[in-house]
């Protein structure tokens, strides 16, 4: 199975431009699962919520997610790529996956970064798995990292690659993710943005280092904190469906769920 | 307040000889809290119950545990460190808390390694948090480290220093650690034994490296892979209290418990 991300820095606010840029690098790239940065049409710096709303679109009939679910189908791929997500009068920091077939599934950030909370609303879905054939495939955004229940759920339900579009700024994440993965034994890819965004008194500068890693921890793959890249690897779902880290100990079978607090 | 490790490598089944050792090196440390590696006194590779059998002890009038009650009043500190234990008919890996006060509490391993199943009962007690009046401490050990579900419970139970005595073989756990004190905003002391044991056909290597880790991940001290080395360090352990990530995102408060399975 082919897997990759695709790191860059969008432009802030030029959605068009963006997605016609990732669609001509995605042409052709042969991948069964290809994943995109956090909000990765429209940039992140947003003003006010009066800015964001006019960029944000509904997953109905919106310019990104109509290109890509057109894209994924004439490619044969199936994508995962973040979006400001309007839905009735909600904004919403969303993960978008695409299939081959044509669906469409959701998922709406469940842990707002700082300054996201003054624009987004917090996540209201469940957490779910979707399988595209060759793997079931799970979906968090960037700060989702520091809570070890996403991973821990979607892994639990039967996850085995975890999509994690993402625009990171602290440095700890990636290191973070190859724990993810070794303690539910599953795939990670983060897809992370480059460059710099500036607005008004606000700078943030974008980690890159987007980064691939297996169910033990290895690191199959990783970008540099600026180059843009699109990186694809062939990679066998099924290491993650063995939970046995000895043979004496399955990672979830010896939870002991009787004695935890959550 | 000051925090530190001894990492050392114990001789298996003289626990005379690995307490008086400990007990020489520990002399005038000055240290408020110490933790000493997983079954320092015994040694790991017990080829079976029988031999285990003799060489654990009680809580209750143990040699490890007299000694270091003794030792703990006499240095006013406080002790962590990893004993096999006795407890009527069955057999623990346990961590000791031994307090300047002659107090004395024990954790169990919930999460037995391989070959400790054939040797050991899985832990029967909660996880709990010891108040000893600088900071509020609580207790795991090694092989732990891989379930989240274990720092996270003692951190949202109060602990501010998790104490981790260790008889690490696999190379992550150290990096880990790192994520639990990130995800938790605590402290971590991982002791680890350095030294190789062989018994029969089985040959194990640990693989050192102490440490402490804290509330935003910051190695502040570690040991190499070889040395036996006692480190002691000034920590401010009121760091563990601040649970702000940013201004606006407060590592317990932002957790959307409704949505994990766990």
């Amino acid at each position: 199975m082919k897997v990759g991300f695709m790191q860059f820095s969008p432009l802030f606010g030029r959605k068009e431009e963006n997605v016609e840029r990732v669609i001509n690098s995605l042409r052709g790239a042969k991948a069964d699962l290809l994943v995109l940065p956090e909000l990765f049409s429209t940039g992140y710096l947003f003003l006010n919520e009066e800015e964001l709303r006019r960029s944000a679109e509904p997953i109905s009939d919106g310019l990104t997610v109509s290109k890509f679910l057109e894209l994924a189908k004439k490619e044969n791929t199936n994508l995962v790529f973040g979006i400001a997500e309007r839905a009735d009068n909600k904004l919403f920091n969303s993960s978008v996956l695409v299939t081959a077939k044509g669906e469409c599934f959701v998922y709406r950030k469940l842990h707002l970064f700082d300054r996201e909370k003054r624009l987004f609303s917090p996540g209201d879905k469940e957490l779910e798995v979707f399988d595209i054939g060759e793997a079931k495939v799970g979906m968090m955004i960037c700060f989702d990292w520091i809570f070890p229940e996403v991973a821990r759920s979607l892994a639990l339900k039967g996850a085995d690659i975890i999509c994690h579009p993402s625009n990171l700024i602290l440095p700890h994440c990636q290191d973070a993710m190859v724990t993810r993965c070794l303690e539910n034994r599953v795939f990670a890819i983060t897809s992370n943005r480059t460059g710099t965004e500036k607005r008004r008194k606000e700078e943030f500068t974008f980690t890159g280092r987007s980064q691939i890693v297996d169910p033990k921890g290895r690191v199959l793959a990783q970008a540099n904190a600026e180059e843009e890249k699109l990186c694809i690897i062939e990679i066998d779902p099924l290491l993650a469906k063995d939970k046995k880290v000895t043979p004496n100990n399955h990672i979830f079978e010896d939870r002991r769920t009787d004695f935890y607090l959550w």
